[in-house]
């Protein structure tokens, strides 16, 4: 019998190791990225599920502003429900499955193989029916997942696609080489008082802006799946379109506040919810400066490496959270590893 | 001095006419497609605020389905935060904006053109700037909307979109031949029993598949804009892969159950959620089959153009429970019809 949130609590410690390691491992990534950089795409495409897909929406941010190429997030159904046969051609299709085991992913992947796209699974369990059926494959390495909730395999995968994407462009990765020593860092970073002041909480609004858009929106969903709130993430240019409206002082707001031009972005979204009443926390490598009636900083990287250390804190806010409100994230109601749906 | 909720309700009944004058207006925009036709494109892309963007959303399955093009929804800010230009050779970016005022679409769309994508503008003021920046334009028509919560301008952007990308595959858009009365029936559904059920309610999650994804995504925008609840859309796909760990008793469930293949994968999903304890409310053209609690029907159409009547009960259910709650819908904290951000 193991104790509440153990297996969580383990595999957030494993992080700087399991991304140092990637770091060590980064030739392998691009030999994978040799092989996209010899068939180049004009478009790419991104498939994934839950946590993966806020990763994978990470990834949309780096092919558009590293490689120069549009890019967009695969809705699997107008495959797998509708049938339809896409002409992918030119198409790089990056899915990103940390099981390889999601029925839709693996069905959308070996039809867009036929269709023409080169194919790449970023995957923990290479060994999988995903990782297969790809033309290529890169393992995050993050080792054995036992908690439900995905921790070391969202931050591997942020890595593992920024590995890949920056060699494609020819970068040899520099900005990461430091990412084990900051991962330690960031998490320990205290986060016992932002734990203390959600203790009661029932409604969260995450935000960010630019690549820090992925972390609002992991923090939602970990929040969601591990303490059962009521967590919502909006860009914050959206959340100024109308959702805005929602947030008064019972509302908390977790604002992504990074150092760099996403972070700058959000500073009118935080003076627009700070003058609604809400209360915001800070959480960021500017977290220091923001708004904020709590902050948490995040140690500072290159703008596009931010998620990555970013969520670490957050991992813990919710881990804590779910056992300060008598949750035992490793046994969360309901929530299994791999997706069965089509 | 208006009645609360004035605007709103005499914009929502404005529907059915504005429907069947798009209809009637459809060799306008079958010229559109033509010129869409004589430069096809490769790839697809869409780019959009708010309601907007659950617009773009559903033309992005219209695009796979129908036209068999991989498409994807922009990021703005890679372009206008972080600069990127990318080589939009062969591609449709289709701009939907109901004010066509917002500055990071325009200026989105103004670099796009330059890149190279053939850009077209979907818009309720063509002479908006960004009706003017685009190659070409379709106007949705909808007339003056001078409620703060859109309501014709989405199912007019809808229809739109639709007969847009009908005519260019090459269809006569006959399935939508009859939108104008069935829109009228979908306004006299009887949604009392709805608003009477959510006047408590503090939680709200809705859910669809397929096309009806989208308006899973607009229900929850329009429940959080008008009565402040804290909404929230999942795909019924992302919606089991996780987030159902927080669905209990207490979750009020806004089931999108159409008659087609999205209405058929949600059923996997409504006995999760059921199981869990969950108050579904079933809305759609095959809510009258669905395991729920209340069950809202809705005309049937071919099912790629469900969307276009299912939001429209809806619609009366967030006025209605606006007014309800003490709220007035036609002047809502904080909410401006253009977004500024950039």
């Amino acid at each position: 019998m193991s104790n509440p949130g153990q297996h969580m609590a383990a595999e957030i410690a494993e992080q700087p190791a399991v991304l140092g390691g990637l770091v060590a491992r980064r030739r392998e990534i691009a030999d994978v990225a040799a092989a996209i950089s010899r068939r180049p795409p004009r478009f790419a495409l991104l498939a994934a599920r839950g946590s993966s897909d806020h990763a994978a929406l990470y990834a949309k941010y780096l092919i558009e502003v590293l490689l120069g190429l549009p890019a967009g997030l695969v809705s699997p159904s107008t495959v797998t429900l509708y049938g339809a046969r896409p002409d992918l051609r030119d198409v790089l299709l990056v899915s990103v499955s940390q099981s390889g085991g999601s029925p839709d992913l693996l069905e959308f992947t070996q039809i867009a193989r036929k269709q023409g796209a080169l194919t790449v699974a970023v995957t923990n369990t290479p060994a999988s029916p995903l990782g297969g059926a790809a033309e290529l494959a890169v393992d995050i390495g993050a080792g054995r997942e036992t908690a439900v909730a995905a921790t070391k395999t969202y931050s591997a995968t942020l890595l593992a696609l920024y590995l890949l994407i920056d060699a494609v462009r020819g970068g040899d990765s520099s900005a990461a080489a430091e990412i084990e020593p900051l991962a330690r860092q960031a998490l320990e970073v205290d986060v016992q008082r932002a734990v203390d002041r959600y203790r009661f909480v029932d409604r969260i609004i995450t935000t960010g802006r630019g690549y820090s858009y992925a972390t609002a929106l992991e923090s939602a969903l970990k929040l969601a799946e591990t303490s059962y709130l009521a967590a919502r993430a909006y860009s914050g240019a959206d959340l100024l379109h109308g959702p805005v409206a929602a947030v008064d002082e019972e509302t908390a707001v977790l604002a992504i506040t990074g150092a760099g031009r996403g972070g700058a972005a959000l500073r009118d979204v935080l003076a627009a919810v700070t003058e609604r009443g809400a209360d915001v926390l800070a959480l960021g490598s500017s977290a220091g400066e923001a708004p904020a009636a709590l902050r948490i900083p995040v140690p500072s990287v290159a703008e596009e490496l931010a998620p990555v250390l970013e969520v670490l804190p957050v991992q813990r806010i919710a881990l804590g959270l779910a056992l300060a409100r008598g949750f035992d994230p490793d046994r969360p109601r309901g929530l299994n590893k791999v997706t069965r749906t089509r």
